[in-house]
């Protein structure tokens, strides 16, 4: 099944809202297994709307449309495309006092112009509300369909799941499910490892890749959920067989969320010390509902006087080894988890830029030291020059993941010390 | 003149990514006085791009390309838009030097796929692409012009800026001048005080609402630039006028920018202590460049040991007060500063949610505590609980903007305390 996306509102010609419900919906529809061709946007003008909507028409097989069920005048999509299928819209009582009760709840009487909101389709059916005034639309001509959601992402998202994607989910013989694997690295290199897997015809996967990490969704066609989800187990082996321990975790939010119930689950705690990245990991970590449980301490050193006196690093440390250097990473990280009193610590130094680099020490130099135990493991991060923002993301997303390797005893892709080492400094860093 | 906009790219379809870019030129282009008539997304397919290049040809003036130059075998915006316009490409030595020395920059080769970039219209002009390693192009059929550009919205919007937005300004008869100014608070409130200035012909001012703030734009139309500019800066003491200290910069990323400049002018420092925003006031901070001048201590405590061992704050005033407090905070502030000797600092304690809310403290209950010389300010944020990072970008922001109050002098939407008030705690919250 082929589908377009229609948005319909001047506000969004004039850039004054980003559009959030064309990906929203395109994501939805692609686990659906619908096709969407093309997304689309255009203003409040009902000739160019209704020349529009007979030519994707044409197109695609099911357009669905946001926006313009308003009560003002400039709202004509519903309108327009029933007169696009062959429909025609009546008055709905029962739909003027739902209207009528939301304006009372917030002590208003509703406008003339509000009967607008009241109109649904006669040959199609209306589709219910329950986070506003104005009903949706649903209209058939032989086998093109077209849906009419209204604009706001509450309201559209709130009738898609309750409503749209149940009732296209009926219309299918299967049932999908799909589940998203994490994936810590960049984009190039966990592409070309992994092309084969992405050309498959049941379970599908694809790739979507972020700063310093990348998502694989598999998406697999199934005659019940059970056998479904066992698909997409067995599938997502595939990809754990090739990507081994870069896959962090499976359908979470981010890094964080991993790294805190892998503590949780360890009766682990952590404290973070961080200069270029001020606050990012402790920001993510706390961004995570429980955090509490597992971190209570974070030191943003950004000076060197503060590395001295909250985490122990002694001057003449930075003096002999910069202070971007792997000896303060891990005597920040060391001194983190003895001031805190932690399982687990991460020290991160490095330069985000735009200033300040020289030909031995680059903008994007970062390093980044774990302190467990009687060990210290530093690592190296050679980062490009984007902007100070993604290298701060990138060494936070680094240290994160450093971070989850030492909670659960994988192999660290880091130089190895002692505590003693670290203490002392004196240590040289290995050629990679 | 009438424009139309594309995306061009699969990832958008599937909803990989919201498309900023659209709404990003939108907004550029109706400062400029170009009427956006279309918005759309297409795939990378070849012949459907073709076929919808040239109807959209036929309906705008000017189309806007953006995304599919990149060096993959799917990357064809190019190609097919130099055909629909009767143009060419032919390969440019010195791009394809650009593109060997960023390579060589991360310690990589460039592939054969990478020439691809290296190609530039033959009649048309390329355009300097300084931040990736695909240039632009622009192509033009008689009257009919389009425009190409990446997807990445960072090399776009700087390729905007820097070559396109200039040339298409010097073929307007009249200069277009625009200001930004940024306003502290909700939207609701501000839209009612200053709607009828945005009801105005020229200067024309817009309001654009995000997280705790607002941005409104006036753009003038003048005869030149030192005309436009006084333009706007008359129209924009209107506004100061009714939202006095809330406008609180102009032409700046966000208040985080706004708080380091002060700092810098005024030879002050900071420090913040952070518990329910775990770091996001000195991530926020450490985001702006030379951060480094005037912040060197963050302190994120999330548990009450790390409040007391680094701050200094008795766990009786917690016992007794509880964590989230006024006293609390007041403490945290005071703690910060004469931990780190800074000259400014702030106390954040609240709740963020999900969970852990009663009647008495809600979820989004925040006090913020700025200390300076012998003063603390508290003040009692109720926030709507919304999200946990909402609530917590929230309490970040409301304290960067005391901050830049306590730092400016300004009256200060807090209660007042002396140090030795906050250091004792036997104090009482004020009913507001």
């Amino acid at each position: 099944m082929k589908a377009e996306l229609i948005s319909v509102g001047t506000e969004l010609l004039l850039g004054n809202i980003v559009n959030t419900n064309a990906a929203f919906l395109s994501r939805e529809l692609a686990a659906l297994g619908i096709t969407v061709q093309r997304q689309s946007t255009v203003g409040d003008n009902t000739a160019r709307l209704a020349e529009w909507v007979q030519s994707a028409k044409q197109r695609a097989d099911l357009l669905i449309f946001t926006g313009g069920l308003g009560p003002t005048a400039d709202d004509l999509t519903k309108e327009t495309v029933a007169a696009c299928y062959g429909d025609t819209l009546h008055f709905d009582a029962a739909e003027w006092q739902k209207i009528e009760a939301y304006f009372a709840r917030t002590g208003r009487i509703p406008t003339e112009n509000n009967r607008k909101q009241a109109m649904v389709p006669t040959n199609g059916r209306k589709i219910e509300n329950r986070h506003g005034t104005a009903p949706g639309a649903w209209f058939t001509d032989g086998e093109k369909q077209a849906i009419l959601m209204p604009g706001v992402p509450q309201e559209m998202q709130a009738m898609w799941c309750e409503s749209i994607r149940p009732a296209l989910e009926k219309s299918r013989p299967e049932t999908l499910v799909s589940t998203t694997l994490r994936v810590v690295g960049g984009e190039s290199a966990i592409e070309t490892a992994i092309a084969p897997l992405l050309e498959n015809e049941n379970p599908t996967a694809a790739i979507y890749c972020k700063t310093g990490e990348c998502e694989i969704r598999i998406t697999a066609r199934a005659a019940n959920e059970a056998e479904g989800k066992a698909m997409c187990a067995a599938y997502a082996e595939k990809f754990r067989d090739i990507l081994g321990d870069d896959v962090y975790d499976v359908d979470v939010p981010g890094p964080a969320w991993t790294l805190i119930r892998i503590l949780h689950e360890k009766n682990l705690t952590v404290a973070a010390a961080e200069s270029c990245t001020g606050g990012l990991v402790a920001a993510e970590l706390t961004e995570v509902p429980g955090a509490s449980d597992v971190f209570g301490f974070g030191y943003v050193t950004y000076w060197p006087q503060a590395k001295a006196k909250l985490l122990g690093v002694a001057p003449a440390v930075i003096e002999q080894y910069n202070v971007v250097s792997g000896q303060v990473a891990a005597q920040m990280a060391l001194g983190a988890k003895e001031a805190s009193g932690a399982s687990l610590a991460v020290g991160i130094t490095g330069l985000a830029g735009p200033g300040g680099g020289d030909a031995e020490r680059p903008v994007g130099t970062v390093y980044v030291g774990v302190a467990k135990g009687d060990t210290v493991w530093v690592k190296h991060l050679r980062l490009a020059p984007t902007s100070r923002q993604e290298i701060r993301l990138r060494a936070a997303h680094s240290a994160i993941d450093l971070l989850r390797r030492a909670a659960l005893g994988l192999p660290m892709p880091a130089q190895s010390l002692s505590a003693a080492e670290a203490r002392s400094a004196a240590w040289a860093e290995k050629e990679e």
